[in-house]
């Protein structure tokens, strides 16, 4: 629910693209492990034991939000867990990322991906969103989010990561039926875990391309387009989806189409190309290269200012354009909150 | 030298934007390991004995040509042997890649790496041109090649392959003066390198910048541009230059002004576009997604015929994004051969 409070913040306002006082921002991965704090808890379990017990994750999410000072809260999640009750047999192998055990091989094997019909197998991601929500501040909003259906897809064929994406795309190019097959089993399961997020607590929601940047232009319209615009289109009432592609800036004003309130870019684009691709009347998240948070602090603080200046006064939620690296100094995550927050407010005199 | 009758092959004429009968190509990796002739000869050696033995390498070179009857052959080379006389230690480890166990780890040792000053270090590279240029069909160009200076300063920082860059670009944003430094030591090795190749008898050459796709725009015009031009500027007589660079669409208008007759183009960005942004005058090179060789024939032809449409029928040398994957067949590399030089024909007609 978006109470009054909530609809006040900077965050709220930058995505639709009302003035604040100051650039809003966020930082993706911003409970992880270049935190102290996060170490302390992820040391006690395993990856998906953080993943699958509310409590913590509740913690986590809500440590980084007050240790950084940032405008927003994410939920700590991963992207894959929802293949779980859709068939999918994942591990997390300590040291590896995760393996999906039973791929899909081929495109005769794409009906192995069931629907997710029974919302309570990911009751845990729910739970979370509330502890999160009971003690968050008031005037802070909660993301909640999820893969995108070409990157869940991409694992779900791949086993795992992937560098070239050679299953993917022989099952796209060889067997198109197929392929939108297995992509809708994944749109209308998306649909329902986002609003079920929404449902349970948070105000806004990112939908993470992270894979779709080994495409062409073309192949993205073809394949990956039409489905990420369903499940945006799916998501229930007046919660802004953040329509996050890493990867490939000449898929930009193809992934734009798909919709989201808010355009997520990641650092290979410049951001006043983007803003003229995109106009006016979108706003967008990003979008300054996630090293730049072991430049020091003069570097640092140089390439804030770009980015800021790129991007104008409103409509503008700064961000990284990937997650933040393990081996970033906390004090450089908490400087760029007080960088971000002081030049913005600098711009706007 | 470029003899009158390389000077009127499919090759040369697309470069310099002039009329062919049809589309010529090459494939990026032709000798590789989806050719059972090349793991015939691979089997017998290391990767880096087969580099630095020019009998071997001047065969698969040929095979590779011969066999598929493409319209170039390329020198078979790796890029990072340049580095040895250079001071790096370099060792190709089974199954692993290259590693080199000195790397540069931070600005105050840009200096351990040496320009190139003796080039007989190098003399198996040329000595495999002489023996490819004297056995190779008259009227067909062999192409040289060398990594760009990016590409090579990242694996002299990373020591190896890399996920992002975290080395390269922190010495990269903190210690501008060293970064660059490192660069013109890598230029002026190029220039040197590139034309001995040329001295030794390639009728082209090719600098890959496989890796600058982590850039953002302003960093690659920042950091990389002006080395890369130099190097492109440095290359003797009238042999062109194909300028390629993978990983981020967003860089090329950018490394476009850095020269070369021949912009070379991956599959991330629409061929169409390209020539857009690149003008009537450019000739390009791409840009099939090389996933494309795993589709069956009939989609296989499809998608190099969109290709041939998006690029016209003059100054484009068909190839794929990137180079060629071992689960290729065979089969299916020839027939592409022919689908080009049978599409671009009735193009013409």
């Amino acid at each position: 629910m978006i109470t009054p409070e909530l609809r006040a913040s900077r965050f709220m306002k930058a995505a639709y693209n009302e003035p604040t006082d100051t650039t809003p921002l966020w930082i993706m991965r911003q409970a992880g492990r270049y935190l102290p704090e996060y170490m302390e808890v992820r040391n006690k379990v395993t990856f998906i034991e953080l993943c699958k017990t509310p409590e913590l994750a509740a913690q986590v999410t809500l440590d980084a939000q007050r240790i950084l000072g940032v405008d927003a809260a994410i939920l700590f999640a991963d992207l894959l867990p929802l293949l779980e009750p859709m068939g999918m047999d994942l591990e997390y192998q300590k040291g590896e990322g995760p393996v999906i055990h039973n791929p899909i091989q081929s495109a005769s094997e794409v009906d192995r991906l069931k629907r997710l019909e029974d919302l309570s197998t990911l009751q845990f991601v729910f739970d979370t969103v509330k502890l999160v929500r009971r003690d968050l501040p008031a005037d802070i909003p909660l993301l909640g989010f999820a893969g995108a259906p070409f990157t869940l897809a991409s694992y779900a064929i791949e086993g795992g990561g992937s560098r070239n994406y050679l299953n993917t795309k022989r099952i796209m190019y060889n067997d198109p039926g197929a392929w939108h097959a297995l992509m809708e089993t994944l749109t209308s399961s998306l649909i329902g875990y986002l609003n079920a997020q929404i449902e349970a607590g948070v105000q806004a929601v990112q939908v993470f391309d992270s894979w779709a940047g080994c495409l062409s232009p073309s192949d993205y319209r073809e394949f990956v387009l039409p489905h990420t615009r369903t499940v945006i289109d799916g998501v229930s009432g007046n919660a802004p989806v953040i329509n996050f592609l890493t990867g490939n800036p000449a898929l930009l004003p193809i992934m734009a189409e798909a919709g989201g309130q808010i355009v997520g870019l990641d650092w290979r684009v410049d951001m006043a190309d983007a803003r003229q691709i995109l106009g006016p009347d979108r706003a967008v998240q990003g979008n300054m290269d996630p090293v730049s948070l072991l430049a020091d602090l003069d570097t640092l603080k140089a390439r804030a200012k770009a980015v800021l200046d790129a991007a104008g006064t409103t409509g503008h939620i700064f961000n990284l354009g990937h997650g933040v690296f393990p081996e970033v100094p906390p004090e450089s995550a908490k400087a760029l909150v007080e960088i971000v927050h002081e030049l913005g407010a600098a711009q706007r005199a």
